[in-house]
């Protein structure tokens, strides 16, 4: 694995796969009186960086090979990005994915002709299934622990250079490390002085558990879900560790919490769809932009397969974060007339009502009084605050509720 | 304006404005057997085309005019264009804005420096305050009807057929029509045979009116507020109108929920942000794919300012819409055990539960049975209707309810 490698890989992908740009984010670059450049892998085919390694492992296989098929467990983007080439280059392949898979993941995979077997009740039971295929003859591709995987992904920093040869530093997910520590090869080999910063969610910090065992994370809570599933890896690789060992500045960890705020600025900001490790890099510079002071930035945004129900209620969380949405509680005299002067009060500060409801059984009033439970759209915390004073003022005691 | 002006403005806008990438969206290319590629002005500097005829305009102002300033009336994209350029050159820029212009709107132009004045309940309004300040000396940028306006939009063309030379028709989506004239002249000096559609919203289709004054549209509800308010333009312009007769093969009119389909799409099948206007485009080839079989077509997304919580709601709108998010009645005796007996059912079939209401006043049953309103995350009709019948098979009646 070396840059040439890189190189030629790169080649190799023309035409088969797309070029992504690398973008300006003004947004980000305030933040930092730097530049910010966004790799966004989230527009490639299959909408993540995955079928640039797959693409160069299985061109690899022999005709016996390619002829038996080709094995690999994957819940997501490796899923796709395996199929996506196996279907072009008229190659069997069998995914084993865990049982819980949401099915639209499945039908995305089997989407591209990929056959799909559900064993498992996580990657790595699903692993053994894969192994046992594996022993009947087929070929397995890795989802990152492979020397042909990594070079590919490192094509991903081989773009980023060439359009921006000036970059000092890179941002770069960090799940079983294929994509980092191809990226970093590529990377310190055109510019030894470039920084490279790998990033984790604390929800599943593995790789900074094996490279920094002396860090210490509060462990998720035991039923929560990762929301970056894709960088939530439990087993690193053996042969990404080493390299990311060797190359990498620092990692960085990140809250689930702020990779939210991140999908959101990306959204709204960068106007594009990243999944939860698409924006994992953008979180790590808005939560230390100490690091990054008038430097020239590019973050690699892996992957957009985000589940469009939790792409929408967290856009509505960020919302709530910032106070442009808010729930109150108003104790009013339950008599008619009241609420028309309480909505306007609301209404003529520029407040939007979304939602009001009554709340007389739960409360500690007498039966004259009840709770009114109102959500309004506002500008943010102090037209919040604002709206919130006024209704106090004219006797209608209000506050803030969350949850 | 020819192809000569509209390549020098290239030339200008290099390193003053970004170069949006002409991306593949194989999502799309199936739907037609073709090929279509998607033309990012969303990732241009402001979210929109809007600069690149603003940077022309404004290079074009004396030294005198430059001191004096610019006025532009605008609600939005035009606005932000001139303000950019306006900071940069460091000319005074005042927009006048219809007074109940959403604040996030306001701020994002103050935030480029800006004065705004809230004039006027529309548009048209905001022009007479515009044009009294034309009296007092300042430099009206005319949004749309204006030669250096223009050329200065074509560029968007000319960098899709320098991109992709054998692209056989483009999609340009028509407000006041800018876009579209400038790209009609660079595309079809580049290229006479390639055909230029124009698309409209039929919630305000006044440049279809006026090319196509026999076709006729259902006026919108009264109160209905325009989704794609960048192309809801009540008075196209008499420059572009000209060149759109000349140019274009034909008008397409799409209805907003049409657009809100087109920008769920593109987000989750194109993984950008959209505004209404710049997926009206996209909406108009899922609309009408007879038109484009087996062609090569590029669709211009000419802009990604959407508010956050529209944009959010569009979302859950669109899984609604194909039933992936249900809302349904059952009718269930009214004792403990059975809340158990029915989200068990659901559970079991894969169904998610999302909310679950008890109704026991507004029903048409004793008081001995009540209505359960569920809300359940399904994989689509098919799954959903699956549901229901086993909850009818268990005795619990069940149907869907909408609204």
């Amino acid at each position: 694995m070396n840059l040439k490698e890189i190189m030629n890989a790169a080649e190799i992908m023309e035409g088969v796969l797309y070029r992504t740009p690398l973008v300006p984010a003004p947004w980000l670059s305030k933040k930092i009186g730097g530049d910010v450049f966004l790799k966004l892998e989230n527009l490639q085919y299959t909408s993540s960086f995955k079928p640039r390694g797959a693409l160069i492992k299985m061109l690899k296989l022999t005709p016996e090979q390619r002829q038996r098929g080709v094995v690999a467990m994957s819940a997501g983007n490796h899923a796709q990005g395996v199929a996506f080439h196996a279907q072009r280059m008229k190659i069997p392949a069998t995914i084993v994915m865990p049982i819980a898979t949401p099915s639209a993941k499945v039908e995305r995979t089997k989407g591209y002709g990929a056959t799909v077997i559900l064993s498992g009740n996580n990657l790595a039971e699903s692993e053994m299934k894969a192994r046992q295929l594996v022993d009947q003859g087929l070929t397995l591709i890795h989802p990152y622990d492979d020397e042909d995987i990594i070079t590919g992904q490192g094509t991903v920093a081989l773009e980023m250079l060439q359009d921006q040869p000036d970059l000092s530093i890179l941002i770069i997910p960090v799940g079983g490390g294929g994509l980092a520590a191809g990226c970093a090869i590529a990377a310190k080999a055109m510019n030894p002085d470039l920084k490279v910063y790998g990033v984790q969610s604390t929800a599943c910090p593995a790789m900074i558990h094996t490279l920094y065992p002396e860090r210490w994370f509060m462990p998720p809570d035991s039923i929560a879900l990762p929301l970056a599933e894709g960088i939530a890896v439990k087993n690193p690789g053996v042969l990404t560790r080493e390299i990311l060992q060797k190359h990498l500045t620092d990692m960085i960890a990140v809250e689930d919490f702020e990779i939210e705020d991140a999908i959101d600025a990306l959204s709204m900001g960068g106007k594009v769809v990243a999944e939860g490790a698409g924006a994992a890099g953008v979180a790590a510079l808005i939560k230390n932009p100490e690091l990054f002071i008038g430097q020239r930035v590019g973050i690699v945004v892996c992957g957009g397969n985000i589940d469009s129900r939790v792409f929408s209620s967290l856009i509505m969380h960020s919302l709530v974060r910032q106070e442009k949405f808010i729930r109150i509680k108003v104790r009013i005299p339950d008599i008619a007339g009241t609420l028309g002067k309480v909505t306007s009060i609301i209404g003529e500060l520029g407040g939007n009502i979304f939602e009001l409801v009554h709340q007389r059984h739960f409360t500690v009033h007498t039966s004259k009084m009840t709770d009114l439970e109102v959500t309004i759209e506002t500008r943010g915390r102090e037209h919040s605050q604002q709206i919130i004073q006024k209704l106090n003022e004219n006797g209608y005691t209000s506050h803030k509720i969350l949850g």
